[in-house]
């Protein structure tokens, strides 16, 4: 996570920066994060512990769920591919969904695959399981549903593996928001030391091209209290 | 579902229109039919059984989901969300997101909202539980889970009247795919007669006028082979 004073410190004096509502390693708001980073936009965060439904937040976004982003006029959008569009359609200076319909099918198509399917098959199974269960419900980790992720993330690095040998980049020629949801997500993973790189050559030398990109350092630069990141979590030679 | 034959005849002959793959009861096909209908574009439907994970089908779809769009130079497009945005770039004469970047950021939060949170708290316990349970793995129903969906169905409508007592329509002024896709969803919820409109007056309302519009014809009327509608499902005055 950026530092919240040094962000605000680069910002004129009188203008209020937009604020992202977000929570340790939610996939998710990673991925609006290294969507503002680059677009060099500036921006604060705040942590939202969800869990506790505080109400003001619930009145700002009744989901309950972040990212939730506000505006410098104090305008409210939530949910992930709301906030991503919006900042695609409002900040065109980089495009990170392609320069033809095509193409940004072709982009919209990944995000919403690891965002959903992913999210379903792996994501869910392994970090909801392991860190927002326990937050939310005080509930144990289930070993059927673990086990299940560790089996379905195999399909997924091999899916990577079979994209980046087709294209420079998942989606195409270009680094796109396809890119960055799938690391957002297994960038997730990887603190909590669940991706087995050793097994997916291919999917790795993507996401090590990924995590040298300096819009990533603010996720490397998250700590979870009391959860340190697995030892690889920072390396960029894993 | 609209009569093949019938869609094809609109075509001059030499032109071939874009092909949608769908399953009965989709709501995510569903969804793409009334906005190519309220766009007033031609298309021809392909059914697709998807459990079958046909190897063409596979081919162009990985994720093996309907729905997929295929246009007349042979492109594929695949997923609902990027396919509607595909659309709503391409075919502009008829907008269906709103004319501002926040209205549209509203519009694709309660896209998300139906689509991800509706889906997974209502529609996959019950419309997945019933049908595609059965066609998919050909296992029973789960009765807990049915009973999940049946009482999570009651939040849903209630913010269905909820915005609607605020606005016009459930995103803004305008009718938009925020309202086509709540109404995709629930009408193949009511197609299996599990809406329970009688206690949720403003949502019955708000509903009637979707299904009034020419664009809700197909939906209307189409039919899963040995399954009848519900009593109610074709009345406009339910």
């Amino acid at each position: 996570m950026a530092d919240v004073s040094q962000q605000q410190e680069q910002q004129p004096a009188n203008i209020k920066p937009r604020q992202l509502y977000t929570i340790w390693l939610s996939p998710f708001a990673r991925k609006i994060i290294v969507q503002m980073e680059e677009k060099k936009l500036p921006y604060t965060l705040v942590q939202e512990r969800i869990w506790e439904r505080r109400p003001a937040f619930m009145a700002m976004n009744p989901a309950g769920q972040v990212p939730v982003l506000v505006e410098p006029d104090g305008q409210v959008i939530c949910h992930s591919s709301s906030i991503a569009e919006y900042l695609e359609e409002t900040e065109t200076a980089v495009s990170l969904l392609g320069n033809t319909p095509y193409q940004r099918a072709e982009t919209r198509r990944l995000v919403a695959w690891f965002d959903q399917k992913f999210q379903l098959e792996v994501t869910r199974n392994l970090l909801d399981e392991k860190i927002f269960k326990r937050l939310m419900r005080q509930a144990e980790p289930n070993s059927a549903t673990l086990r299940a992720g560790l089996q379905n993330i195999h399909y997924h690095l091999d899916y990577i593996g079979y994209l980046t040998e087709q294209r420079n980049w998942l989606a195409g020629e270009t680094f796109s928001l396809a890119d960055i949801t799938a690391a957002a997500h297994l960038s997730s993973l990887d603190y909590l030391g669940d991706v087995p790189w050793a097994d997916h050559m291919a999917a790795k030398t993507w996401y090590a091209r990924v995590k040298s990109r300096p819009s990533f350092r603010p996720i490397l630069a998250e700590r979870m209290p009391s959860l340190p990141p697995s030892a690889h979590y920072l390396n960029l030679d894993f």
